[in-house]
């Protein structure tokens, strides 16, 4: 049932693909305008989903996280301003050849086309991924959770009128109404209409995604993250990280999960290192050597090392090399961001060298891992698969390329 | 049964991302001698392939490119000296940033990891293959078809044997003996062993690897390239550009399908077009007013506009602007290559701009999409997806990308 919609958006992804970055501009600040302007209105659907969810017994974290008021709006709407004021990404001369027979090959950027987004329960990702996709010159399909469809149907109807009054085919942003089972399935199957699909929200969601999709698929993706502490690292250095990696903000994906410490640094360090998280009640889990240094600290199992906590818990492992470390986080790891804290340089290169994930660092928080962090002014995600994109994606990660052919007459 | 593989590859994968260009070149060598030096295994196993193609009653053509002869065979062995003299793609720093808050951030060029390819009865991929993943610090695991299985195995165990022979593990290059149709759907769904899975032959085998894959793909696909003639374009280049994209080479995916012809140009073009196809009896299926112009070309079906013939036969569809004619390619084409005819150069840009494929040509030949006519050195395909790749793909796009952050202490 949602073909018509692809239809649409393959004809407005065509209007946009020749869109001056003025007119996509001021249809950005058009969509921030209704945002503010129609407030009231977001917030009276808003109101109707929270008290479903309310019905349903969403849990409190869900519910904040369904919640708009003034200022998320607000935020929504100086999300689009941002936005408005970064260079546009398309329309790069990317490479110039000139070839032999005189065919001049120009590699471009351009718009992807048409892309879809699946998320969950956060109305705000509707503004914030249709805004990302106009930039970029995209036509979005959007399909959020049930539990915010009045949001997402409130917020998307502003923001087409919006860009129709901008000038531009309204269709340029569709939201998906069904909220069943079946409508996703259906916007996965959809390869004739969609040229890439990304999934935000949880592992559960993203898994299903990356199952069912024939559709291109950009994983953006969970993380469990390392913190490497090697033989030669500053402790105190090394404390200050985890701790900021550890707790600053729990439940996001660039959190430290798992600490790897050197077997000769193990004595000295893991105590500081506990003093400090003990400030915010850590919960440590180690193995046995951890212990024999800690033995007030609780057992890891396997298990622990692959899991993801998004909470007050961390596990630790202790090595004897760097090369066990490389192992044990390689093996462990999502390939979303890991951290050397060393003295030693050429330790850090090769554990950047061999770490196989989008963001290593050396005597740094793994907390930085992302596109604001990045410098990249926006971001709609991080991929932790290795194709199209890897790491925090921006503007430019919404664009593909095209090559561009000047003859006069060339037969091969 | 797979698993096994997908540990070793990943184990290769580790060692091959530390090798040097040097160490990667002289495997590269060594291949390509041990080639040579055993091409009568490769015949004798080659043999035995044919035999039993013969007694499966394969058609004369598959039986072709089934076979290997000594002189294939030392074309494989160049491809090996070509690919080892071509410039390494990992380890470029394609990015420095210094953030405000000391964050020193690279993005560097890396190997993907472990890339699966599936493939058909072509034995030479085999090694073509396996080299370009090698020199880009790929392991690989290769699944080719029944039909070349002697000859795939004589081959990978030749250059499994060079490889060791240069230091490195020998499982950077791994063949599936397995060719029932499990084997191959195994290796879609092993996500946690292959990175990228690159298909390459017919339509079909794409499709399904694209539908059952849970693998993230590089589509490498069919052509249905069209040519347009604009109302102010040269007649007699017209004529040439066809001719050649057309006839030059019928069984290629970037050979020309359709025409589109602008109405004001059609009386005078669509003859001398004829006269030139006709040299090599192309059969002319137009729609109405075509066949007005040449009342004795056959009709043209919807179906045509959408079919890649691969054959002397050729669509025709008459247009009265470049917008209907932008319109008619982006519907039918499959984004691989398309061409304008004209004198017009705002006609030239908006079509370039609007047409949504891979290679779009101002006067010149669809027949140059290719890795080794763009000046890429080698080819693993030509991808008509938009994301990672898209057109002819090198070696640079058999790499990923990682950030490397360089810090002092720095938390959030």
């Amino acid at each position: 049932m949602l073909e018509q919609l692809g239809i649409n958006a393959k004809k407005a992804a065509s209007s946009l693909a020749s869109a001056t970055t003025e007119e996509k501009n001021n249809a950005l600040v058009k969509i921030s305008k209704a945002l503010v302007d129609n407030a009231e209105k977001i917030i009276d659907a808003n109101k109707i989903d929270l008290e479903n969810g309310r019905n349903a017994g969403l849990n409190q974290g869900l519910l904040d996280r369904l919640m708009l008021d003034e200022k998320r709006i607000s935020d929504m709407a100086d999300g689009c301003i941002q936005v408005s004021k970064l260079d546009d990404p398309c329309g790069k001369i990317l490479e110039t050849v000139t070839r032999p027979n005189g065919l001049v090959i120009k590699k471009v950027s351009c718009p992807i086309g048409v892309i879809g987004i699946i998320y969950e329960a956060r109305p705000n990702v509707t503004a914030d991924a249709a805004v990302l996709c106009l930039k970029s010159g995209n036509a979005v399909i959007l399909r959020g959770g049930k539990e915010a469809i009045n949001s997402n149907i409130a917020i998307s109807e502003i923001m087409r009128d919006a860009i129709k009054d901008a000038g531009f085919d309204e269709n340029c942003v569709q939201l998906v109404h069904d909220t069943s089972r079946d409508s996703s399935t259906e916007l996965m199957q959809m390869k004739d209409y969609l040229d890439c699909l990304i999934p935000r929200g949880s592992k559960r969601l993203i898994k299903a995604v990356v199952e069912k999709s024939t559709v291109p698929v950009i994983e953006t993706g969970s993380g469990n993250c390392h913190i490497y502490v090697d033989e030669t690292a500053d402790i105190d250095m090394a404390a200050n990280i985890i701790f900021n990696a550890k707790t600053q903000r729990i439940g996001v994906c660039n959190a430290c999960e798992s600490l790897v410490i050197h077997s000769g640094i193990i004595d000295k360090a893991l105590p500081v290192i506990k003093a400090k998280l003990d400030e915010k009640n850590v919960e440590i889990r180690g193995d046995k050597r951890a212990k024999a240094v800690c033995p007030d600290i609780k057992d890891a199992t396997e298990e622990d090392f692959g899991t993801e906590y998004l909470d007050y818990i961390i596990s630790v492992k202790t090595v004897d090399s760097l090369d066990e470390a490389i192992e044990h986080i390689n093996k462990y790891s999502t390939g979303h961001s890991e951290s050397i804290i060393t003295e030693d340089k050429d330790n850090a290169r090769k554990f950047m060298q061999l770490i196989d994930s989008s963001s290593v660092y050396h005597n740094a928080s793994t907390r930085f891992t992302d596109g604001g962090e990045f410098g990249l002014g926006a971001e709609i995600g991080i991929s932790t698969q290795k194709l199209h994109a890897r790491g925090p994606m921006g503007l430019r990660e919404l664009t593909t390329t095209k090559y561009l052919i000047f003859g006069d007459g060339q037969i091969r």
